[in-house]
């Protein structure tokens, strides 16, 4: 069995916590685990992580592996040039397992599910290997708990003789009004439809190929050219011009292959900053408070501070999410509405939509501490035993204070150390390069002074992390 | 005349914008000028600076004195050790006044009124002036525009024969209750009691003899040392045991000297952050925005941005007010409240209640980027031809990055000067300082390091503005 997680996203809707560069699955919301890391965790024990594929874009994929364990094989990464919803994202991994397996059970997930009782998803799954193997297009059903109007639904058909605990399916439904959805949660043969599905890679590529022709046609080069030197180019040249649907559209509710598996696992898609209360344990005024928050009389209020105070009184259903570079203050309601936030915010000159003032890179952290007329300040974490590459600025000198641990510094042909409370300045124009040569995180505070601070003025010479003459950072 | 602003305040009501030391009065809430520097303006055709008298403690008066202009002489700074409430602060004004001056009219003003008809708040102080001159206590009154519940009333007895304009007093009334005041708006002999006074000095020095003889008989003996060396000790030994009472409450109630000037003048007691719907105009949903604000669909709220992007989505009746370390979000009607959170911030090891992350002192200002373990950056301006004090630090070093201007710094034996660009390094237990010798502001950047980074770290050995062993900053 294979799986694959679907881990696209644009960062709007945990906005200002998830950014373009950094979405939702990659957050913390419920703990110690990102999305995805729970993602990984919950089928590990079914599905070795060198069998598992992540079908995601490539700045999002870096951010991912920043996440894995550092010395664990796999997961494997499937690129996406452009988001081109579900259908494209599972016909090109169903190609790749093609090619690599010529045929077996994928199990297609996505990274930002909330699944309370994880043994239930695996019995699950367990069975749906089965029922993918008879041939069948198996997806995961969620018994209702609510009259929920902003999933899908199923309603299942006849049992299945040989698997009492799956049915047919009788239709798929898109997201009903509320008068329906209460009607489908007295009923007992309607189901959240989870979006995880189950199915051999030679049957769901069969039915594309019967219900989306087009689509099929369109990979059919970037299947010649897998494993080539030219698949990244055809990718990047067809991928885009693929058709935009979903599975579901596209071909579950055309299909006469489907099975449904009910299940009571406690699914949620944790689709907006309201759908927390679903998941996360209230307190008493059923507010869910983390961070730097101060509350005077707040009731059913989700409020997300960070390190600044966040003073709340008096509040009565609204989401407040506070970020060093930006604030949500949101009525619960309209949560669905924080989308218009960064459409507003990428039309101005800023970086509020697009990244954190705290940006993760291979070798460590940077910080913009603050930004003014000539001058930029950065708080630098540099990871144990991890450089810089060597680099040069034709627009910037950068003053370098370290305030904890041990700097190597390559400037021009010198090449010295220096600790805490020291420094060292690196003039216009003169290669350098950053490194930790301990065993301990260094910290330094870079001023740079210049009049064009943007971070595309970089000449790299030489990157552990293949980034020469490539991309900023 | 004499004009006597009472500026005490505590920093609560408008908190994050106020603070302990930069209180509501030095807020810039309706445009360009601060609240005191408004109070100022509007008595200046009538008042000269040096005849107005401020009353506040001396943490205060410091901040008050830098939104002064610089060369004008004035106005006159009264001290108070401790806040002791009206009476007290007006009769201590009134013993100055009559050792200066023997006698004369004071009008008594708040340093956080907003008036929006300065012309009739003028000629209210001139008739105000003859009636006090006859041995009147004028107050002026402001005719209700709304059942307001916040404010105390004047019940207004018969016009004066020689003065139509003014009245005697039927009675004084506490705040009342909604349906009370909702009777007094449809009358037309109540009034909003301003708490502008005006009176002669001997005339409230004699009433308040006759009501509260505490009060008169503790101020004795400041009385007799004004002027001489041992001032300051016996104001700081007696005023806090004074009676603690407003002069309302007093004298006011009691007294059978009453005046009244009803009066069309706009006047409000900016009390709390929602009063500024009363104050400042609202655009076509009801709102009041400011800074850098992106809104989706609110509705009556009151947003302070700043700089961060503050986003906010479907409020009602929600006043945000976002500052550099702390943030308010707070339900409108629960504006009374935020005196809580300063509150519960006074029982934490920290400043957010005290002080703004930009502290503004006689040389200019410095802001605090950030503070790790064992470093702190500070961003500092450094005004034209200002200079800190000669000092010194037992725990920690500091960097210093020129980013504009020029400084001249005494770093030990040596002087040198700096441009931007340019960086310098100040040893722990080295004798320093910092200077800017040029008409233009300089900004440096400084890097602290050592394991103790507080503010009161720091030996004086010479200053500029008396600081000498004084206080820190």
């Amino acid at each position: 069995m294979y799986g694959v997680i679907l881990a696209g996203g644009s960062g709007t809707r945990f906005w200002p916590l998830s950014r373009e560069e950094y979405p939702k699955q990659l957050l913390k919301i419920f703990g110690n685990q990102s999305l995805i890391q729970a993602t990984l965790a919950r089928i590990a024990d079914l599905i070795p992580l060198n069998q598992t594929y992540i079908v995601t874009n490539p700045a999002q994929a870096e951010q991912i592996k920043f996440q894995l364990p550092p010395s664990a094989e796999g997961p494997r990464f499937i690129s996406e040039p452009i988001g081109r919803n579900t259908a494209a994202a599972i016909a090109l991994a169903a190609i790749q397992l093609r090619k690599k397996f010529q045929d077996g059970v994928m199990v297609v997930l996505s990274a930002d599910h909330f699944i309370r009782e994880p043994q239930a998803f695996i019995k699950a799954l367990q069975l749906g290997e089965a029922l993918a193997n008879e041939g069948y297009l198996v997806t995961l059903g969620a018994k209702p708990t609510r009259p929920e109007t902003g999933y899908g639904y199923i309603q299942k058909g006849k049992p299945f003789a040989s698997q009492p605990n799956a049915s047919t399916v009788q239709r798929f439904v898109e997201k009903p009004n509320r008068e329906t959805a209460e009607q489908y949660l007295k009923k007992d043969d309607y189901f959240w439809n989870t979006g995880i599905f189950l199915w051999r890679v030679s049957t769901i590529l069969a039915e594309i190929e019967r219900f989306l022709p087009e689509l099929s046609e369109g990979l059919k080069e970037v299947d010649r050219k897998l494993g080539t030197d030219q698949e990244g180019e055809a990718l990047g040249r067809i991928y885009p011009k693929l058709p935009s649907i979903s599975i579901d559209y596209a071909v579950l509710e055309k299909s006469d292959r489907l099975a449904v598996i009910p299940t009571d696992m406690g699914w949620e898609d944790v689709g907006s900053w309201s759908a927390l209360d679903e998941v996360i344990e209230r307190d008493g005024d059923g507010n869910i408070l983390t961070g730097n928050v101060v509350n005077i009389e707040s009731q059913n209020s989700i409020i997300y501070g960070d390190k600044r105070v966040i003073a709340v009184v008096g509040l009565k259903d609204i989401v407040v999410a506070d970020t060093d570079d930006a604030t949500l203050i949101c009525a619960k309601s309209k949560a669905q509405e924080v989308k218009k936030v960064v459409a507003a915010l990428k039309l101005r000159n800023g970086d509020e939509h697009r990244i954190h003032r705290t940006v993760i890179r291979a070798w460590g952290t940077y910080t913009v501490l603050e930004e003014g007329r000539d001058y930029k300040i950065k708080r630098i974490m540099v990871n144990p035993r991890s450089k810089l590459s060597l680099q040069m600025h034709h627009k910037r000198s950068e003053h370098w204070v370290v305030v904890s641990g041990t700097a190597r510094v390559t400037c021009g042909e010198s090449v010295y150390t220096i600790q805490a409370n020291q420094s060292t300045f690196v003039p216009m124009g003169v290669k350098h390069r950053l490194e930790n040569p301990t065993d301990e995180p260094l910290q330094i505070i870079e001023v740079q002074s210049g009049n064009y601070l943007g971070e595309d003025d970089i000449v790299r010479y030489q990157d552990d992390y293949g980034r020469v003459e490539a991309k900023k950072g």
